[in-house]
């Protein structure tokens, strides 16, 4: 085992390994990771507002806080990491730009982040992404290249561009300086609930590769390590859920999902890696429970969630927790969502 | 001139008379009343965020601020004065509840203070008032009694009801602890710029009877008397700007607007004289001005505002105003509108 790194965190001297697949040691992103990000992000990313409600405390019979990153810059949590994540490309490697591939929400935190620091920015995107979320990354200056997302591989597409240009891979998850960047949510979550002299019982975050969950674990446990974390996933798309039981990385089989932000095939080897540890519990949500979610927080809330941005919500609402008289938080992570879906939901 | 009250605020000694209707000297609410509210609302209305965002800072030249008070309970600021007023009831005059009459935001505030507070509430809506709001009053517990906008008269309606059942009428705007309550929206944003280093050049704030504009003036002089306030009202509906200019409390001529929180006929009588000395001037929006602003709250903030509550980001977005550079607030003040025209305004 190597020796004990300077920056320790909750996982910072385990050894890092795959039990599916072994690969060489990684350096796991830890706590310490987030607090640097979190001063690369300062006066760039918006500090969003910690949500409470009567109203939803009294649906959920708990007291819930939602963390709103609905309102973070380009509607979702992704600005974070990708944002850490350039931000500690060295200056003579910015040139070439970078190169992500997402289903949207990662695409536009890309491309606002590239955008910041005046890097070029290729995003390979889904054919069948919201319409919203390619015209949003296109404003935001990238250039969107479309792929099958049944038939041809993002990751080799994008390795192919990356190579042509000299451009960096941002990976959507499944890297340290990513995951740092996402877990400044939960640095911000355990800093204003301290002030409010509260510490989380349960955490609720949804996950798709896992780098959300897996930052924000780090965060919050790091300063509340007695808080219990669950991921929440839509119905077959519970491959953390039944990674966890399994203890190795699971695959969903191809289907759809109306959580489009929420449609990664298998957990990362990085954050699974966090996950299993830190969290090492899932649970899921239907269609029909986002839905209500989705409509809930229009009515309730006034806050424009798309789908998999209320995942948590959704599996709260549904009583598939027990939380009752807890302090709970839950994540609202995107809300890049089309008008028509929007109004279907909601109406 | 009365002597110097012990509490004094900018208008704290001022004389008190309308230029159109003279009526004996009436007790002008502080900044000081202010305070008092605040302290009445800890802990029990929602202290809300001020929404700043980087395509919003671009789309209108300026670093802008919006008070979210689409999040408070019941979703409008109408809660805060209401709250403040019930509060301020002797205990012997509780139990024959509170009458209202309102569009619909005042009286689900009420509806919902008289809820907190255990005390009995009837409220006199107008037969046309959106659904949802009908709806929510009733499900706050409170009796509601409809009425013909074009052909009775909603003070009478309620002062009937109060002298048969002994209950206290709580008006819409025009009164001290009414506009008390919904300053400490500006006491708020005053305390979150602040802590940012900043203070308030220009502040727009929409008037209907312009209580809520009346308050946040009154908290917000206090402490920055440099900023410089406008009323936002919609187009046919701006007795408030046209009050302004000829000195004394214009009236509108009936007509229906997208605005349905916006409807009132005239500016109140102790509203109109904080105002006139505290803002002076109005601006003006149409209806698809408001519904561009709602459009773009849901596209680009990702948050739901009712037309009503986006008439000063619809008066900012539309360029009624030249304030680039500058440091200026605006306030979403509701957020309670049905799905239907919703969606016909995000499509």
């Amino acid at each position: 085992m190597a020796a004990k790194p300077p920056c320790s965190g909750p996982l910072a001297t385990l050894p890092f390994a795959m039990a599916d697949t072994p690969q060489p040691p990684t350096a796991l992103p830890t706590a310490a990771d987030v607090d640097a990000a979190a001063n690369r992000l300062a006066g760039v990313a918006l500090r969003t507002p910690l949500i409470s409600s009567p109203v939803l405390d009294a649906a959920i019979g708990a007291r819930v806080f939602l963390k709103a990153e609905t309102l973070q810059r380009t509607g979702s949590f992704k600005f974070r990491g990708a944002y850490n994540k350039l931000s500690t490309i060295p200056a003579d490697q910015r040139s070439g730009g970078v190169v992500a591939y997402s289903s949207g929400n990662h695409a536009q935190g890309v491309a606002a982040a590239a955008q910041v620091l005046g890097m070029p920015a290729v995003i390979v995107m889904p054919s069948d992404a919201p319409r919203s979320k390619r015209e949003r990354t296109a404003a935001l200056g990238a250039e969107v290249v479309l792929y099958d997302r049944e038939r041809e591989d993002r990751t080799a597409i994008a390795s192919g561009i990356a190579a042509k240009r000299g451009a960096v891979v941002v990976p959507p998850f499944d890297d340290p300086m990513v995951i740092a960047g996402q877990g400044t949510v939960g640095r911000e979550i355990i800093e204003d609930l301290t002030a409010l002299g509260l510490a989380p019982d349960v955490v609720i975050v949804g996950a798709s590769g896992g780098g959300l969950i897996a930052g924000i674990a780090l965060a919050i446990k790091a300063r509340a390590p007695g808080a219990k974390f669950y991921s929440a996933e839509p119905e077959g798309f519970d491959d953390t859920a039944r990674s966890f039981r399994s203890g190795k990385r699971e695959a969903n089989a191809r289907m759809s999902s109306i959580c489009d932000a929420l449609m990664s095939n298998t957990p990362g080897a990085i954050t699974f890696e966090i996950n299993r540890r830190l969290v090492g519990e899932g649970i899921s949500a239907s269609d029909a429970e986002v839905g209500r979610a989705v409509a809930f927080a229009f009515r309730e809330l006034k806050l424009v969630v798309e789908p998999g941005g209320a995942i948590g919500l959704a599996a709260l609402l549904a009583g598939k927790l027990d939380v009752k008289g807890k302090v709970v938080v839950g994540v609202l992570s995107g809300g890049n969502v089309d008008a028509e879906l929007f109004h279907q939901l909601v109406a």
